[in-house]
């Protein structure tokens, strides 16, 4: 299986986002009072290549995958509870099933390399490319075919998908490390900046992380490029995320990111074509230490900033009404002419 | 019609708390990765006395009224606003309409004491007090007998209210003054740092509407205590969105406080009732200079910053979501045990 990065085009419009805002201005409401939710109704617009953006059938597709990584230190939880959560994603359990039941958004779980043999059923995907990575010590996390077969299947599962908004959700125990990883090596940052208490580590055990991830960096010098870190590192949940993220910013689908390591995948794909980042809406800040530094050399404002640090999705599936009203918003919202409201005056001294 | 504030009691149940903690501990997630929709759903849980709490038929009131005041300096936008924004939240068009169209959120308009005869209508509950206060620079914006009618209002409307939550919006050109005076007068913030550019003031009139309220402070020295000052300041939305908040608070509904004047209307409420906040959910911080310092006087932090500063409860609406996410949580997730997952291990060195 062979994947060509596909070229992602530039989405500025410089007509289209002038409609927009001029729709915005007419609408009756004091300009740019509703703050963050008009940037949005932008971007959606801009993305969807409309002026009245319509979301359809979003998709929530969380990538899974165990880390080789994971078995040097003991995870703050066992490499067993990836397997076991994508059981409970499929029985309606976790926190994304729920939410994404509250809103209305398709569930999609793919098996990217999980350390077990699922029952095909359905919502679950079998794109296994090995039952975990290698371990990142050792050598590289994945070959580079590996890699590629890997962003092959993300970009084929989203040809398949309906509608035309792709949210970002991930499990794989080790895939905070995998994450910091990248993110050290495609922006230099320290490691230690980029390291975080993953599920729930104490200070101690956040330091020995940071020392495991040095040594795992010294041992990749030469893996500077973004498909051979993300190679190098991992894992194949985010490779095949990679993958999906490039293929839904080419068919110009809505991409909602999620936190800390769905981020680490638009860093990959933007790395290699920037115009991904048109395409995205970030749902939340994680409270996942090195979330606000990669979020700021995306130069990216997040929706929300409640803490999270679960991934799976949850932020994304969160965060999916507030896209669902900045639509509603453009396209149901009076004008200032249509409704008969005065408009604001000149010389004013209070409101 | 007489209004006796009624005392709120305090509904800390330590019982309780810890149940709905051990709950959401057992919950298939690392500890507290849910972050501030934990706090949240504690929250909930707390006022409606429930380890399941169900909201049930939210419904938004927006409260609205004219203030004397604004004829004083000329408003951003002229008072006629006010009632041509009552007949657009009544047809359907205006943000708060749509957002609560989103989310099944029932919408009802008060008129509390606009300047405009309305027909009266489904939706619409005239209880006008007066054609808009009188003006602050005069004399008091109300009279004692006025305040009361107006709280007894809102207490009254209250009780006629489905459901177990009440979300708060209004209207009224010339209210953020009244917000601010009263956020100045309660707390002894200086009216400079209180008050903020409205529907849009440019820095110069935000100067002279600072030099306005600053005089209607000097005209009421004594309009220290919490119903004083109200009377003195007004308005009539703001009075009687007091006592909805207090009769809300005595049923123990769950009350989400949109931006500055909603909360305003809190604040007085809660220096008259402290407990009144245990029941309340401030939904965002607005973009409106002032709120900022009102929430951190209130201690609350809010759910959303999105840079709204709109009002009529367009924040609350936007926020309603994430309050039906934390009571599904609750409800919905699966435990460790039931879903088969291992819990965190001791001595773990990453995740």
């Amino acid at each position: 299986m062979t994947f060509t990065v596909p070229t992602i085009q530039d989405i500025t419009q410089p007509a289209l986002a002038a409609s927009l805002q001029r729709q915005l201005d007419n609408k009756t409401k004091p300009l740019g009072s509703l703050g963050r939710v008009e940037t949005l109704a932008q971007r959606i617009g801009l993305i969807l290549g409309s002026e009245t953006p319509e979301l359809r059938e979003p998709r929530l597709v969380v990538f899974a995958g165990d880390h080789g990584l994971a078995a040097h230190g003991i995870s703050a939880y066992p490499s067993d509870v990836s397997w076991q959560m994508v059981e409970n994603f499929l029985a309606g359990g976790a926190a994304v099933s729920v939410l994404a039941r509250q809103h209305g958004i398709g569930l999609t779980v793919v098996d990217c390399g999980v350390r077990h043999d699922f029952t095909p059923r359905p919502g679950l995907v079998i794109n296994k490319i090995a039952p975990g990575t290698a371990d990142a010590l050792e050598g590289p996390a994945m070959s580079p075919s590996q890699c590629k077969m890997a962003m092959a299947n993300g970009a084929a599962l989203v040809k398949e998908l309906p509608g035309n908004a792709l949210l970002l959700g991930e499990m794989g125990i080790g895939n905070t490390s995998a994450a910091s990883l990248l993110l050290a090596r495609l922006t230099g940052l320290d490691v230690a900046d980029a390291t975080g208490a993953g599920t729930g580590l104490d200070a101690e055990a956040v330091e020995r992380k940071i020392t495991i991830l040095r040594q795992v960096l010294a041992r990749h010098p030469d893996a500077r490029a973004p498909l051979e870190a993300l190679a190098a590192f991992g894992g194949f949940e985010i490779a095949t995320m990679t993958g999906a993220v490039l293929q839904a910013a080419a068919e110009r689908r809505v991409i909602v990111v999620d936190g800390f390591i769905a981020s680490a995948a638009v860093l990959v794909a933007s790395a290699l074509q920037p115009a991904v980042l048109q395409r995205c809406v970030f749902a939340h800040r994680s409270g996942e230490r090195g979330h606000a530094l990669m979020l700021a050399h995306l130069k990216s404002e997040p929706l929300l900033d409640m803490g999270l640090r679960l991934g799976e999705g949850s932020g994304a599936a969160l965060a999916w009404p507030l896209l669902v009203s900045a639509c509603a918003i453009l396209r149901e919202m009076a004008s200032f002419d249509a409704a008969g409201v005065s408009r604001s005056e000149v010389g004013s001294v209070m409101s």
